[in-house]
């Protein structure tokens, strides 16, 4: 199992992990199997999407999320990120990739994300599990 | 493949079953390796979240799925349940965990649930596997 | 790995792949694993839910996500195409199901769909990986 840790700097933020999960690929030198990724935040998720664009589809995204969980609502939830939870298990917070010659299989504009949804933290952990199959 | 069923009673429901896979995890003697969950019916689904404060998140998320999906409203599919259908797809019927030193992989505060979204039901059964992995 | 290649024919679609990844499953020779599906676009998803009904309830699925994010309404991302994005990241590009005895194990009406969200498009590939496991 390996870990990568994160710093976050907004309260809603997406940040590209999609290299660094492919240098733990390498280092775990799995030619063709699975990539397990999980954050054990349950106000984070762990998405794929467009990478390219400049990002733009990223604000969509959070736009979208906080028009189904506004922040600024009265929740029953009232540690005042109750909007945070309900984005985090709408995406989800674990996700499974295929590794085929030693490189993650993704589209060609797609990469793999943190999702930060009550930012910003000092450490956000994602755990990380690879695995070989045909 | 291990078999959980469960009583629900309620229209729509979050079902807390850490315990019960943990406890599957315990009889697998696994002690690295993945945990996966899977309900197969498609007006439920399987999402971890919060598990403290007295549940309070849970109603916020079944209030943020009915905003998306009111259970009064028209639909194409006229079973009544289209809205628990829908429910069903956005937070999905299949989740994968890590296994750890012998436990599930989990948040402070992060537990595993059943959603119900078309109860109450007599049964509802949800289907566990168990598999080793470093 | 296999690789499965589909035709779309509609802006949205929601096209039954369960009889094409039954035959995979066959091919493998796997009686008990995971049937990983796993689909390298962006604006595309893969999901299961009811296959009866005539197709009643894909019609609402559509629906209710063309409510969260409405083809017809500006975006950041000006590609025309950020609405499909969005409904993508809700319901996820890869989904894991079990086998056993030789079968997909799947809910009696439930079947599991290539999602299509920014159609039509000549060739939507999915790829599918088959594991051994108790």
């Amino acid at each position: 199992m390996f870990e990568l840790n994160l710093k976050t700097h907004k309260k809603t933020e997406f940040i590209e992990i999609t290299d660094s999960l492919q240098e733990l690929v390498q280092k775990s030198m799995v030619k063709e199997g699975h990539l397990f990724v999980y954050t054990q935040h349950t106000t984070a998720a762990i998405l794929s999407n467009e990478n390219a664009n400049g990002g733009a589809i990223w604000k969509d995204i959070g736009e979208a999320l906080e028009k189904i969980a506004p922040q600024e609502k009265e929740y029953h939830h009232d540690d005042g990120n109750a909007h945070s939870h309900i984005k985090g298990a709408l995406i989800g917070n674990s996700k499974t990739f295929f590794i085929h010659q030693g490189q993650i299989v993704l589209g060609t504009w797609e990469g793999i994300y943190l999702a930060e949804f009550d930012g910003p933290r000092q450490n956000r952990r994602i755990l990380v599990k690879i695995t070989e199959s045909q």
